[in-house]
């Protein structure tokens, strides 16, 4: 049984925490949160022991809100821990891992350095293995990567450009825009998603551009690969047919959007509406000889979260893992519908 | 075991598709699609029996969407038909369903000539049974209705004066607007809220405002009730937390909208993320003698879901349904959280 503890319950930690309970090889040693919000009171309800920073227990229990502990002591209760703390946050807490002698995953919105290596388990699943901290990388850089990785597998990759259209929130951030605006992301462009993919594909030619929209539902990639030997349009699409955490969306099922293919996983009871999967539209693929044109979607907030655990049995030295967290979790292969 | 068909399997149909599958004394012997979208795949999915209209199934079937009959056989087989049809259709569909001398339950969508009675069932359950034809009123109604006919318990009804906010369009709704617009709605006031609420509550003095926002997650309403005795506030928080369909979101959890709302529903894990109760913010409730000042939410896609099924048990001649519709659908009372 490996013990976990998620630092962090947001729209991330909250996600891993759910899917550490679905592991039948791992146990939840507890979650911690900042602040006394819904989120905590939500924690509490599914029966996660809740941990808090040190000196902060009043402000949770006179809001009725039971702590377990302090966070440090949720830290040692753990074989390793899963950093879903914001961005930049991370790399403050590692110190305190060490000195425990505590593996550590940490998210994309870490810098790279974080870690022994940055993580996708379509590609670098091997590497994880027995490293002692693990850095997941972004929701776009993980959708860039599996799309990526598996056409690499296919045909060799050339070279690569992506336009990412990024959403501007997540559904709860109503704290931050735009509400009517197309922003470049950042506006001196490469977007630094093209770094990102080189942490793990390291001499790939790739060149990323991000552009902000007022949406909170979903990102949407626009892809060109130009590939090393010449495809079909149906290599291209059985390869895609076949490989776990990427669908398609078929035709005949008129989607149009993020909109439509949220509205499908809430339909089938994903719990949160969640989409795992990267969904690639069948429409949008086009192929001549060796250059690949596709569209597909990224659920932002949920994405990362397969990877995660996968990064916790890679750490902790196990040989297999992305079959046993897809059907743990549900994922599916093939067509969305 | 009550026989009861679906006509129109879009945004109210699927959810009280799946809400009859949930209950123990009814049998869903199919719903009806017009178009082979993605929701009709899922009808599919979900083994539920899909009848679609006459000569339409090849469409269909060229697909590979599986079509088990056409409508009329679908009405055939049905003791009650809900009709969840684009407001204004379900009055064309009356003619057969009398035909074949089946009962039905209308939407809010039809004008209330087209029932025998406008139905809300925290006011008027008892006026419903045995009724061959009822209308389950609008969302906003429902919401309007839950919360009036609880205070109207407490302390009698003097007037009512609301603005409601609504929501643009439902969330898979991709052609409709407004996305950058606060527009009247319609621009001539009163809207027609007051005189839908007015086919339950026949002499009640309300009138209420209009306002359509661009978002898609649920409606809010301002309310002021003026009652016809002096109350307290406790009287109102106590009456409002043993009211089942009513929920109040306390101000210890921080949520401050709609968004933060859902968020909540998503990681409760509720199907589809949706809210059947009405959320009445704690903070907004403020009572100065016999006026009542409160802000709620309403789920608009969700929200008329338990009355439907109370719909057909009623017109089914059942004396009770309320407390097995909450019991099997898992509707909270008290606080959201």
């Amino acid at each position: 049984m490996i013990k976990v503890a998620v630092n962090g319950y947001g729209t991330i930690g909250k996600r891993v925490a759910d899917a550490i309970k679905q592991q039948n090889d791992m146990e939840l040693v507890g979650v911690s949160k900042t602040r006394p919000s819904y989120e905590a009171m939500i924690a509490i309800r599914k029966g996660y022991p809740l941990f808090v920073p040190h000196q902060s227990e009043d402000e949770f229990e006179k809001r009725g809100i039971k702590v377990a502990g302090d966070i440090n002591a949720l830290f040692e209760k753990a074989d390793i821990i899963v950093d879903a703390t914001p961005g930049g946050i991370g790399v403050k807490y590692k110190e305190q891992y060490s000195k425990l002698g505590k593996k550590a995953i940490f998210q994309g919105g870490e810098k790279a350095n974080v870690a022994d290596i940055s993580f996708s388990a379509l590609c670098n699943y091997d590497e994880g293995i027995d490293k002692k901290y693990i850095r997941v990388v972004s929701c776009n850089t993980t959708g860039l990567l599996r799309v990526l990785c598996t056409i690499n597998g296919l045909a060799g990759l050339e070279r690569v450009r992506a336009t990412i259209v990024r959403r501007g929130a997540d559904p709860k951030e109503t704290g931050k825009g735009p509400i009517n605006s197309l922003d470049l992301d950042p506006v001196t462009q490469p977007s630094h998603h093209a770094a990102d993919v080189k942490t793990v594909l390291k001499d790939l030619d790739i060149y990323t551009t991000a552009i902000i929209a007022p949406t909170t539902l979903m990102h949407m990639h626009s892809l060109e690969v130009r590939t090393k030997r010449d495809v079909t349009k149906e290599e291209v699409l059985d390869t895609l047919r076949n490989t776990s955490r990427i669908v398609v969306i078929p035709l005949t099922a008129e989607i149009e959007g993020t909109a439509e293919i949220l509205e499908v996983t809430r339909d089938l009871g994903r719990i949160r509406g969640d989409l795992y999967e990267v969904a690639v539209f069948e429409g949008s693929i086009d192929v001549r000889q060796n250059l690949i044109n596709l569209v597909y979607a990224v659920h932002q907030e949920s994405i990362v979260v397969p990877e995660n655990i996968d990064a916790i049995r890679a750490s902790m030295g196990y040989k297999d893992s992305k079959e046993l967290t897809d059907r743990n979790l549900g994922i599916m292969r093939g067509e969305l519908l």
